[in-house]
Formats: structure tokens, sequence, C-alpha cells
């Protein structure tokens, strides 16, 4: 593989672009309109606007992309996450005409998309899965004998959705018809399908996956966990590896349970086995993710290993070059996501200038981004500014060390999640490690972080107010460049 | 410890402020009148200006220092590498004011500060040494029969000496007298003290060191090697951890010499011990550096531990949170010193303005600095730009990532060692593990990076006439922010 195009944008286009270099791989960047400008473009070798956007008709354009490999000579496709890293039907496309596809087959995609399916398939692995169905509810009679059967709330899932969209909670039996009503339209209407099924609501979960890695010679290991509890709107915020709840027990029998996983569908690449631990010992079957994932940095800061440089290898069909017990967990790694949003707005994206964009550095700091300073954000994609990511010998130094990160980051134009994650990385409850998915619900709200701006603002009065004291000149004077900008107040120009 | 200053500049000030952030520990920056825009000024919680250039109006006025520990309630002094970081008198004064001193106890550092002292002082522990006097010579008709005796070449060394100053080779006993005037006026001239021994010439050494840590309780761990043969001017350039040849044997060998050359002088805080390697398996303990070295990132990489944040607990009265059993080696780490220096002009400093100045970013990839684009380097101090340092999980992804790091690595307006540093990582010699100090004198001429710089050309060229075809509009553009700066082009405006 002498060249790779790498169908998506942002930071985890930069991210396999110095991972194709460091193997000596030329990179060619697919670019819209609305990103001409970005780093990414500048940092491949060859860079091609594929059209303008929204995505539909730029990064989704799958024939255009294909015509680009063939015009510029591209062995591999690598997707990247989103845009067409699950899509079955490209996949198909570009391996058709002769380019390598670095993930997984087609087929695994379909299966393990589909909710259903993926139940179905890893059957016969013994997998726990949490109580319900395992086919679409057809007879709504019979499915409301089975959740009174499994005891109410109970979750009501469409088969092929995600990221939280399409799914219900059912408080009691009375709303069951009018909630499935609901659900099935919803499915419909997000994902094209009406399949749904039922689930067991687990009331205080938190959200563990498995990183694996699989070769085309049928060897599959795992990477450790991802503990990614910490989530505002069903999607992830802060993630950490290794989680701080789990024995090694349970990680061996979660990790082995992740391979078996990858086993049933034949998976090779990269990929990743999602959990519900409930109690901290109890963990379900939730889902695989056939990609590489956002906050996939913090298992290579543990293990050591460049996911993405062995998804290109396991593409070029080589066998993986270590084994499970190669494998250690060295330290402690956090991530935050750093994104264009008002964390004292519900989250709501906050786009526009990055005025001021200085990055925090040092041992154990990478920051993968997509963005110089004088940028703009635009309004066609995910609001990511970055990914913050801290390694630590133990948790407390990645912990400390992502605070002084998150310090040093000085962002002004826009309002970011970095407030809401220095909240939530220094609240009691992450702290001791005693948190589920609801820990945005039950302990963030917007006055947390005015409490927090007003400590902010008397420590940026301090430094306005810092005196230099000359001792040559016996001259007392004030430094003006040494005021500091608050990452937490917006200043638009 | 609630507070302490930083008595240095440059990167390891701001290094330093790093790790007392994230323990929560307020710093203080001292700076000249030469430094007052650099980085690390504005990083620290208080900065006042100490003096004008050179370091001995500034960065050398313990007194002054001192006195501004009294009126800013510091409770301790870090001072880096270099300026008062092995000065005993400076280290007394400082205790005597009531201040810790974030180092070792001035008796170590007049110990192993004088070679001769230090040789005497390890005599009982059994470490190897290079076969020599261990007296200053007053008798130089005995001194000459002692150099026959050892055979010539034979090697004149200054007992306060160190970085290749004040020392002579003697080819044979012809020269012996001549050069002994020689090196006993520069002995006086350079470090007051004429005192100077003889030893054996080792004609192709590996200068590897151990990295140790002592607390005040009686406990000394070793952090493994770095390698440092690249040099230049006997000044190391490129450093390595771990050495491609020392076996676990030899290591563990090495480390335990290390650990007793500490304990003899009852050292503690963070220190190095270093040694010759000759024929890869004989070592002689050389001398030892009572401070934190510019090259000790690479240990940090290797081992996870933050030696800044250990030093300080050290100066803090606390036991080492480790034993040695605990420290493990993990994966490789390579250093390259970015010098504003010009390799195809004798490495001479190159001083002038950083017209451009971008960072390598991502994974194993760490960058300690203390410039900005834009800034000048001041005229009055050593030249080093930046430290670049890479992590990977074995030498080849270490040497893989730190070339990608270097093409990275954009720099206009100075010439720098990068070129170079890129040339000797490539070259089969550095790749295979088989050299010496030597490498610069044998593999180095300016016309290797001539031949270097017309690939570079060429590279550029393409990258200058690199057309972005835009899919949508059918157009062929040129992408104008796209061109490449070579490193190694100056752009002086």
């Amino acid at each position: 593989m002498n060249k790779i195009l790498v169908a998506n944008r942002g930071e985890i286009a930069l991210r396999v672009m110095r991972s194709a270099k460091e193997m000596g791989i030329k990179t060619v960047a697919i670019f819209s309109e609305a990103d001409r400008k970005a780093p990414f473009v500048k940092y491949a070798d060859e860079a091609v606007c594929v059209g303008p956007p929204p995505s539909s008709e730029s990064y989704l354009q799958v024939d255009k992309i294909i015509q680009i490999c063939k015009d510029l000579n591209v062995d591999g496709i690598h997707p990247g996450y989103g845009f067409l890293s699950e899509n079955a039907n490209a996949t198909r496309k570009i391996t058709e005409a002769g380019i390598t596809f670095i993930g997984p087959s087609p087929e695994a995609m379909e299966l393990m998309g589909d909710k259903l399916k993926a139940k179905d398939t890893v059957k016969s692995y013994n997998i726990p899965m949490v109580p319900g169905t395992d086919k679409a509810i057809e007879d709504i009679a019979a499915a409301k004998t089975i959740a009174e059967g499994i005891g109410f709330p109970i979750l009501i899932k469409a088969a092929a959705g995600g990221g939280g969209k399409g799914m219900r909670v059912v408080e009691s039996a009375d709303e069951f018809e009018e909630q499935m009503d609901r659900a099935v339209s919803e499915a419909v209407s997000s994902f094209g399908n009406g399949a749904v099924f039922i689930e067991k609501y687990v009331g205080s979960p938190r959200h563990i996956e498995i990183q694996v890695l699989a070769d085309t010679h049928g060897n599959v290991v795992y990477l450790f966990e991802r503990e990614c509890s910490i989530q505002r709107r069903h999607q992830k915020v802060i993630e950490e590896a290794p989680s701080s709840v789990l024995t090694p027990e349970i990680r061996e029998a979660m990790g082995k349970c992740a391979v078996d996983v990858a086993r049933s569908c034949n998976y090779y690449g990269a990929g990743t086995v999602e959990f519900l631990l409930e109690n901290n010992k109890d963990f379900y079957f939730l889902e695989m993710n056939t990609r590489l994932q956002v906050e996939h940095p913090v298992s290579e800061l543990i293990s050591g290993v460049d996911l993405v440089k062995e998804q290109i290898k396991v593409a070029r069909g080589e066998k993986l070059s270590f084994t499970q017990e190669d494998l250690k967990i060295n330290g402690h790694s956090l991530e935050v996501r750093v994104y264009a949003e008002d964390p004292t707005n519900n989250f709501l994206p906050d786009i526009g200038r990055l005025n001021t964009y200085k990055k925090p550095e040092g041992m154990g700091v990478r920051v993968d981004d997509g963005f110089e300073e004088g940028m703009d954000i635009p309004i066609y994609y995910d609001p990511m500014i970055s990914k913050l990511i801290t390694h630590g010998k133990d948790r407390q130094e990645a912990i400390d060390r992502m605070l002084r990160a998150i310090e040093d980051y000085k962002i002004s134009g826009v309002e970011t999640t970095l407030p809401f994650c220095k909240f939530a990385i220094q609240h009691e409850a992450f702290v001791s490690g005693n948190f589920d998915t609801h820990f945005v619900n039950k302990y963030f709200t917007p006055e947390v972080l005015n409490i927090h701006n007003k400590e902010v603002e008397e420590v940026a009065a301090l430094f306005a107010a810092k005196l230099f004291t000359d001792n040559n000149s016996k001259q007392t004077i004030t430094n003006s460049s040494n005021k500091v900008t608050s990452n937490w107040k917006k200043n638009r120009m």
C-alpha cells in the first residue's frame, strides 16, 4: 500500500495521515468547500475538493471518491469514523473497484449494524445480554406480556438505532402501546426501518466498551476497556482507560466476550464491543461498533499500540505482531472532548471563530484537533474542536494533568465543553469512581458553572493585577502581555 | 510547599512549571531583560525581572533571587540545569535563607563536581573506572611513567572539567610534557583549578548514562539508561532510551553501580551517573551530574515517571513511592535537540528570528520548547530552540515517528540541527546501533546535507506544483496555502 485516501475531515483525517506518514505511505485528502483551509488539507500529500457541504454532497459521495482514487492511483481508503465508515454498500463498491477498504467486511458491518441481527449472531457464544426480546416485535399484545414478565420500566429500542436515537423508556404497562407507536414511527423516520425490540431498563448503568483488534488470519485480541459513562445527550464527552471499577477478573471476562463477539461475525480490523455494566459487576452486551472510535486514543496511550497503523497492517493482510499476553495496561489515560457548545445552554452548539486558540503541551498531554487560531468552526459538521487526552502513571496523575491541561487551553470566540469537563473530573462522584451514565442529569446545572466562573474571574483579576517588579531598575512594571485569556469568557471580535 | 521559584529560563522553566501546576503548586518566574516576552514568563503565576543579560547579571544573581523569594513568600527554588543547578555555594545560601533547594546537597555537588574527589568517594564501592591516576598530577615525570604503563594514546583531563572542556588526547610520549602544560593552563583559565589527571584513552566509546532518583530516607532507584553517544563538539545532540546495545545483565550491573555512586555521596533528588561503554560490554564510571539533565524526557517516557514531580516530592521530604521492582521499561524513546545552529557550517550558532515556527503533534510526540513564532532567539544564551522527543512501542517506531515529526516541524528564519538529526537517525550506523561518540566525525560532512537538500528541494517543488482538482466545479485550482515551508531553507525577512 503506497497511497491512501482518507475519506474524512478534521482531527481524525489528520490523525490517520500522521500514522500513514510514519509508515511511509502517501496520503490524499478529500475536502468539502467548507473545509478548504483546514489543517488536514494542508497536511496531505495531495488534496481534492469533493463537493460542497453538506456531507451528502461531498464526504458521502462514494462514486466520486472512487473516481478520485482511480485518478490518483490510490491503493486504500481509510474511512475514519462517521461518514462511510459503517456503510456496507459503500464498502462493497470500494472493494469492487479494486481499492482496499481499511476496515471490516461489509458483512460484519451489516450483522453488527442491526441490533437484532447482532443478538442472533452472538447467540451461540454465551454472551450475557440484557433480558428482553431478540426478535422484532410484531405482536404488540405478546410483547406487552413479555414486558410485564421483565418488569417495568422497560426500554423500547430500534434495531437500527444508535447514539440514543430510537430509544424510549416505558415506565408502566399503561403507556406501553402509546410508546410502541412512537418508537416505531421514530425508527421509521430516523433509520427507514421500523423494527423495534424490548429490553429491561437498567437503571444505573455504566457504559464500558472493549477495544478489539483482529487480523484476517483468525487472530483476535482485546486492548482493554474504555469507560464512557459521562455523556450529555446520550453522547460521550469524557472517556478514560482503564475503568476505575473493573477488577482484573471482570476485565478478562469482558475482554473474552468481546473477542467472541468479534469472532461471531468473522471480524477483522479495529472494532469496539459496547457493554452495560450494572452494580460494577454484571455486564451485558450492547452492540458492536465496526469502526475506529472517537475515543480510541485513551486505549492507544495505555497499550502503546497505534490503532491506525494496526488497521492499515490488517488491511494489508499482515498478521497481528503481538498476542494477548504481550498486551499490558500502562498507566491511566483520560480524554475530554472539546466541543464548541455552551454547557450553560443545554450543550447547544456555539459556532463561531476561534479568536484565541492555544493548546496545552508537555509530558503526557496529547491534543488531536483539526483547527488553527482564527479559523471558523463550520456549521455543517459536528462541532468538535478537539480531543484533549492525558496519560499519567495512575488515575490521579491523569486527572491532575488534565486539570492543568484544561487551564492551559486558551480558547476564545466560542463557548466550549471545557468548563463542564473541568467541573466533572473534579466532582466527588468522578474522583471516587462512583458514577453512571446519569452523571450530567444528576450533578450538572448551569449554576454549578456560574460559581465556577466567579472563581475564574477572581483568578483572572489576580493575573491582570500581577505586578512585575524589575529588581534591577528598582521599578515596578506591569507586563500587559501577561493578562490571562480565560477559557470560559467569550470574547467575540 | 505552596510556591516555587524556577531559577532558569526557556524550555526547562516551562517544563518545571507544568509539573508544579499539576501538583497544585504556584510558580514564580525570574527573567532577564532579554527574556521578557518568553512563554515561561507568561506561564508563571508571578514573574520578576532579575536583571539584564548576560547571566552573571541576572540568572546567577543568587542574592537577588533569594530576596525575590522572601518578598513573594516562595518556599522552594528549582534550579533547572546549568546556571545555579550545581553551584554548592549558592545552594548553601539558599538553604541558609530558609528556602528549600530542589536538588541535592551542596556536599554531594562538591564531591561529584571534582572528578578526582568523585573517584576517591566511590573507591570503596568497587565501581569500574578507566585505568589512570586518581590524584592530581604533581610530578610530571612520574605521570609520564604511568602514562607509558597505560599505553598511548592517553587522555589528560581537568578535575573540574566537563562537557569536553579541559580534555586533551596525548598520542605519544614525545608530546606528553607539552600537552600537560596546555591542559593545566586550560584548566586554570576555564575552571580556576589547575588539577589534571591521566586516563586511558578509550578509542571507540559509547556514552551511556544512568538516571538515578534518591530520597532523603536512604532509598535509591535507577530509571534505566540513556544512550548519548551522538555528539557534536563534545555536546549531546541525539539521545535515546533504552540503549540499543545493553543486555539486561549489563543494564542491571550499570544500574547497580549508579545506585552505589549515589549512595557514596549520600545523594538525594534526581541525578545522572555517566559511563563510558567499550566493546558494548565493558563500562567505566565517568562522572556524576548532580542535576536534572537536558535529555531527561526520554527516561520519563520509557518509565512513566515525571522526574520534576519526583524532585519536588524528595525536596518535601517524601519517600519514593515506588521501588526498583516497580520500574519497567515501556517502549523506546528518542530525543533530538533542535539548536539554532548551521550544521553545514560546523554547527555554529545561527541566531535570528523564528519567522515560521510550527510544531509537530500527535501520538507519541512531545516538544519541550520555550519559543513562539515570531520570537527572536537571544544571543546571550545557549541557542537551543527545543527538544523534540518521540515515544514508540519499539526503537523502529520511535525512529519512524521522529522522522515524521522532523518533517512536520516547520522552522524558517534560522538554520537548525534538524537536517543533521534527520540524516543521523536514518544512517545505517544509527539504525543498526553500531556507532560511538565519533559518529559526527566519521560520517557527517556538510555535503551529506547538500545531497539531502536537493531531495528536499525536489519534494518542495512537487508540493508547490500540487494541483487541487475541484471535482464539483470541474475546475482545477492551485491552493497557495499549501506551499511547503522547508525546514532547511532559510527565509529571513
